[in-house]
């Protein structure tokens, strides 16, 4: 029974790899980038250096992968609100206030892990993935007469996604969901000024 | 006249700084940070290799003074429009859409450039100072009946710097102005939502 011998391959790197990230992940955390070694990603993985070699050639390839699930995540989150139920309007809240969420969430790994991360082409095609996602969702709200039509959704959703990183540096919860009224307010139609 | 010969020393002084700063954001601008040595700055201010180094030690240090200088200039445009004539909206108007217009001409840095200069402790320095500034001419207008007073001006502030800071990836003067347009309806007295 091949197939069912290549599912338990399958089955069984995916844990090894994950193992690798979520230890990763935690060390990094507690210690900083730059003192978490190969060596010490075995150890606490619990697999020999040289199984961790054949996955990853460093401790950054590792950083990134993880992030990557962490991005790819998001977006499933983000997306499973926007095909919720309600109108467009609390669907667009609801994925506004997750993404904020997720921005303040974020601000915890420190800069110097984030300048690493954010260094990758990844991230580049996580944001304009993200980017797309709500210029969609609020083109949306522009039929449904929920957002202003006299910016693109396109410029529109560069703006939310700018004014929202700002829960990165929000001291709560509470703070970040007044951010979000905050961005929604700009969102709404206006009559003239 | 010691007084006068002073005078002279130190106009000498930062003529010759103006012309570092200048002439080394030029290079750095056209070559990228990486090809810009301190001998070539040497030659192309005009001044000796050895009177460089009684100014400078390196590069980075260099670009640093440059940029501090960017951002106080700034910061003295920024505040003259404040302190100019009109009524808190209209001020708070030409404040934001004049920050939004440096956030797209700072952006063509590139992103090299960006990360070494936003290492800096004179970068926090700044942002906090641009951040008390937009927050007590924020506090005002709330007390003018012009923005809403049921978020802080001090989250409203932490608000506007990132959603103008999307100014920095759109493609026109007219964008940026959209976008001050959008991030002030954000800053408007509301109604129940």
């Amino acid at each position: 029974m091949p197939k069912l011998w290549n599912e338990t391959i399958e089955e069984h790197r995916r844990a090894v790899r994950d193992t690798v990230l979520d230890t990763t992940a935690v060390l990094v955390t507690e210690r900083g980038l730059r003192s978490v070694t190969m060596s010490k990603i075995a150890e606490e993985s619990g697999i020999g250096r040289a199984t961790l070699y054949k996955y990853f050639p460093d401790v950054e390839s590792i950083m990134t992968a993880w992030h990557e699930e962490q991005v790819a995540g998001h977006l499933r989150e983000l997306a499973a609100l926007r095909d919720g139920t309600g109108s467009a309007g609390e669907r667009l809240r609801a994925v506004l206030e997750a993404f904020a969420l997720i921005q303040q969430r974020r601000h915890g790994h420190g800069p110097e892990l984030g300048a690493l991360l954010h260094r990758g082409d990844h991230v580049a095609g996580a944001d304009q993935h993200l980017h797309r996602f709500l210029s969609e969702l609020l083109a949306e709200g522009v039929r449904a007469g929920d957002i202003r039509d006299d910016v693109s959704p396109d410029e529109l959703a560069t703006y939310s996604l700018h004014a929202l990183a700002a829960a990165g540096v929000l001291p709560s919860k509470a703070a970040a969901r007044r951010l979000v009224s905050v961005t929604l307010a700009g969102l709404r139609p206006t009559t003239a000024e």
